[in-house]
């Protein structure tokens, strides 16, 4: 029987409260559903590592957790001590660029007794998933700066969309939608406005329907379908969109279930050539980090996203049924959501309940 | 004493039905208030036009309407008679580039009467700009496509933000903050994945908000910025982002207040080098068009928006406070919100409120 390897890296902030309740109610699901696993924890990745080496990784960090069957990962980034652009840049986007974790996928689903900013939508109104393209993109690093500091000055940076990043990324989305009863699409686009890659990936879209006519599908311009995440959340089954649609499409639709505190992410390379990354949505939290008030359903939903991937679909369900339960209740619930208890507490509730 | 002259541009679709109402409205707000009037009425930038012409407007459209005082424009785009690189970009993106009118401004108002889709939130609580760069920013011309239908096929389009373009919107913006009792100003951004153009709007917003010692402000990535106008709209005063990022949360931000159909718009040459646009949010929404039942309030606020664009306060508050009462009497509401009045019957209802 296959023993699953994971590397664990806690990261920044909240990343090193909430994993521990993460693995505690992985471990529950394992042993209760017979699925072996077994954890490899790393300090990189964090401020703290970058304080002592000077970088954010080791020289050798595709070696150490480049053939484990996945990665779990609590946040990192800590704008305060380190800019983005080595903290991330230097973690999470190398992640998906080296792993070619090309897809970033996320659920939106408004879960039992978290209170939806959204008036009268209940559990099961709004229950789709946001596909994201997780590699290139408005995410470039082809650009550049002329005349500083004078008057001409001007910046520049190029989206770039390959046939190969734009196909994948709807192959995936098109059978995830295939898959599920509803087997409805829609494509974030902004072709009226945005008038180069836009088209381009309009076209590409078309081009992919065409291998799925049991998939209905439909497209709108990002400022209209920001607008009907809000209006109609009901409409939306599985959404796809690029790199920078997709990060804002799956910030909204969490929030618009209520919070982005409990919300989860893969990190996604579907061929498995690759470990994928599983973590939470709300990053590292510098404003309550160290108080142990962080909410851990993120990151426990996020090992349920995992255990999905690596195709121990029980498990996983019993995780999510927890959620549902232990969030139902009401009764163990982290005070962003109105509760007192805290992340170990909830975490507890959550590993009983599996 | 001056009489202002007006182009008037109907358009497509329902924009043929709302102009009438503006029209209307802005007659009786002008005699009430002592505001001379003169309207030109032009058939161009439309469908019609383009059937007959093979253009959407005559070769000497800047001298038509070039001198008038402002253009009173209904909507544009009939996507399944012509494409919108024609449409769009042969009449409303022209106007915006030719006419210099950087500034795309938008008011986000929950309006009395009606219905948000957020849970518990009243007229009052949500009351905020969205100002947009409107000339350059993702709205490139630049770019293009290489090995075309091959594997190796890709595409790029360059985002460019010139100084120029950036502080000007980056001025427009904290001017209004300062002329406003709260004086906060938030900035939208994404520095932490577009790792070029981004850092750089950043570093203008500091170097702008230098000058403005009295203007609080913020700034988020876009992504939690969408999150935040549904789960906190009344954290927001001013709101200043990239002719992408505006146009997203220009279509948000209404939507949170219950309905792009009531918002209206400008497009603002500060100067008075050039005249500006002033057109309802919603499109020429041709699933609707000739029936009579458009709503025509954002046809008419965006009269009141003209016409406080050309200093005429007291008539332009009078215009929004008709809106308000008509709105809040429920009476005379098209069916979008839930009435059955059509088109005529509203305008003529804020009409005689003025
Ligand atoms: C029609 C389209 C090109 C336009 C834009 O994106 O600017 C519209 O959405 C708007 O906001 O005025
Ligand atoms: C932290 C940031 C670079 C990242 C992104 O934009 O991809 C985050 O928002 C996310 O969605 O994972």
């Amino acid at each position: 029987k296959k023993q699953y390897r994971i590397a664990v890296i806690p990261g920044d902030g909240i990343g090193k409260e909430v994993i521990p309740e993460g693995l505690r109610v992985l471990e529950a699901a394992a042993k209760k559903h017979g699925v072996s696993v077994h954890f490899d924890h790393f300090d990189f990745a964090s401020w703290d590592y970058y304080e002592k080496h000077g970088e954010m990784m080791p020289e050798d960090w595709k070696a150490k957790i480049g053939k484990h069957d996945a990665i779990y990962f609590g946040a990192v980034g800590w704008p305060a001590k380190i800019p983005d652009h080595i903290s991330l840049w230097g973690s999470l986007i190398k992640f998906r660029r080296e792993f070619d974790q090309y897809v970033n996928l996320r659920p939106v689903r408004l879960m039992p007794g978290v209170p939806s900013p959204l008036a009268n939508r209940k559990p099961g109104d709004i229950d789709f998933w946001v596909v994201r393209e997780n590699t290139e993109g408005e995410y470039s690093s082809v650009g550049g700066r002329m005349f500083p500091d004078t008057d001409r000055e001007f910046v520049t940076q190029q989206t770039v969309m390959t046939r190969t990043g734009v196909d994948r990324i709807l192959k995936f989305a098109f059978d995830l939608a295939q898959s599920r009863p509803k087997k409805h699409l829609t494509s974030a686009t902004k072709s009226n406005g945005i008038s180069i890659t836009m088209p381009y990936w309009d076209e590409r879209v078309e081009a992919m329907a065409k291998k799925y006519p049991g998939v209905k599908w439909d497209k709108y311009h990002i400022d209209i379908l920001t607008a009907n995440f809000v209006l109609h959340p009901d409409w939306f089954d599985v959404v796809v969109g690029s790199n920078l649609f997709g990060d804002i499409l799956s910030d909204l639709g969490p929030a618009c279930t209520g919070t982005i505190g409990i919300a989860p992410s893969g990190n996604i390379n579907p061929e498995g050539n690759f470990p994928s990354v599983f973590e939470p949505v709300h990053g590292s939290a510098p404003d309550i980090a160290g108080q142990g008030i962080a909410n851990p359903i993120g990151m426990i939903w996020s090992g349920a996203m995992m255990l999905e991937h690596l195709g121990e679909k029980q498990a996983a369900a019993a995780i999510v049924g927890a959620i549902e339960r232990t969030l139902g209740e009401r009764t163990l619930r982290t005070r962003d959501l109105g509760g007192n208890a805290d992340t170990t507490a909830c975490g507890k509730a959550v590993a009983e309940m599996v």
